[in-house]
């Protein structure tokens, strides 16, 4: 079975995330074996954020293996349609790509570390999302691919 | 106090969702009257989608009042940034427009008179959101829209 690794930032706060997460993880169960992986959010200096960022950036690094492929969710990265995150998502597998790993940053973002060792990056909007909606933004769209993948019916 | 109005299709079937939407609602109470009006989802067949399209629609339009200000999210509207949205709701609310009026469609989209009667399109994304998890997703733009307007600091 395909594995699909979620790094983020922090534990979610609101009871409304952890279910929905716990939903769309439940659903994703017939397709792929998906793992969140959440590192320990830095305290960060706001007169010097990269410092934080950097923290949180090494705390993602220790934990992915070398040759992991890497996908940053990134406001810089190239904004894409639900069909064709569906179909890198299929490239990747047919491939045999595994784990396939996404990553999600914290409150202020991603550390210059993680961009250079990302494989891909993508942007699910202009808008900013916090980034703990974006776990659940990032999980739908996975389950949405892997409907589109095997040609299932998906009413949005 | 700026009176908004969210317009949408269908009742929300996940409490988690449920639980997003009175969180989101509660945060806005400071900043505006929020009402969100459900209007009924029409049974599609789907080999004549206009006609539930057109259903859906007439029942958006016939709870709108003349010169009500429409803005449809809409996936070919125009894609904006959280900075973006909160300057137009500024500018609205500037001008002294109230209520400004949101519209979010069914599973199938909006329909063309929707589209006509529309003062505004904006996209939310590229990507395609179940109808359910956009109305999240617009509530809290138009909180972090509050926030930017305030000046407030909103860690996302």
């Amino acid at each position: 079975m395909i594995k699909i690794n979620i790094y983020c930032v922090g534990s979610l706060k609101e009871q409304y995330l952890k279910d929905a997460i716990n939903e769309y993880k439940k659903r994703l169960s017939r397709y792929a074996k998906v793992e969140i992986i959440e590192v320990k959010e830095a305290k960060v200096d706001e007169t010097n954020i990269t410092k934080g960022l950097n923290e949180e950036g090494e705390n993602i690094l220790k934990r992915i293996k070398d040759g992991e492929y890497l996908i940053l969710s990134d406001l810089h990265g190239k904004e894409i349609t639900s069909e064709e995150f569906s179909k890198s998502l299929r490239e990747l597998i047919d491939k045999g790509i595994s784990p396939i790993s996404y990553v999600i940053g914290g409150t202020y973002g991603l550390s210059n570390e993680l961009r250079k060792r990302s494989n891909d990056k993508i942007s699910l909007s202009k808008l900013t999302f916090t980034h703990q909606m974006t776990r659940v933004i990032l999980l739908e769209q996975i389950y949405r691919a892997f409907k589109i993948i095997n040609n299932e019916n998906y009413h949005h």
